[in-house]
């Protein structure tokens, strides 16, 4: 299993955020080889800011483990996190983060290293896949 | 009503967070001069590191109002937000966030400015009484 394979499934979940009108970004938490969480962003069905793909992933991975700290775990997300969801990665302790696309404008990197010492981070797996389904969302909405 | 009373209404969230053995943090969320949500720290409990008081203070707030933005509300919590919060914060459009005490080691502030810039930042509000408490926690699990 390749991070190609699993930003393929976080871009599945991604699709669900585009049928359900969302932004559509998707996550999932791979241990072990294994997807134990999975998440797609539904701040607007839950009309909650903090319902990002990538905390409800974590939050399922939690669970499915029972134990908050996700050391052993990669979080798959196809746009990179926002401040809010690198915090979350950071308490988690994640043994890697890896996003499909960049955000520059809010994504967190603009404000330095904000993920735990021990996490290593991947960007660009998928990228153009995951920016396009960002595109066709928001030249959709313009219309 | 003044910030000294909410944050009060807070320090009574964070004594609950005692109580259940979790780090002691508590927050409100108050509009028009009511609390329309509340939240102690429970990541022990839910297994989950995003289960912080001010997460839970912030999507009960939303619940409450129907709406994911809070631009009208002002955030009490004891102790200065982590990046995870102050992200949430920045989605919410918060009109303001006022803590207790500060934070130096985890708190948002020593990566810059993570609030949205409509967002009003007040500090040290009750910090004694707010700092207190946490060195009550970490006094006690240390014997």
């Amino acid at each position: 299993m390749t991070d190609d394979y699993f930003m393929q499934q976080a871009l599945a979940e991604a699709e669900k955020a585009l049928a359900a009108a969302e932004i559509p970004i998707g996550a999932v938490v791979v241990f072990n080889n294994q997807i134990i969480g999975r998440g797609y962003n539904q701040t607007e069905r839950l009309r909650d800011v903090t319902a990002h793909a990538e905390m409800l992933a974590l939050t399922a991975a939690a669970n499915h483990l029972g134990n908050k700290y996700l050391a052993d775990c990669t979080l798959y997300v196809t746009i990179e996190p926002c401040v809010m969801c690198a915090g979350a990665s950071y308490w988690a302790q994640l043994k890697a983060v890896v996003f499909g696309a960049d955000e520059p404008k809010v994504g967190y990197r603009r404000h330095g290293q904000l993920l735990h010492p021990r996490t290593q981070l991947r960007g660009g797996v998928r990228a153009d896949e995951c920016a396009t389904l960002m595109r066709r969302f928001f030249s959709a909405k313009r219309r």
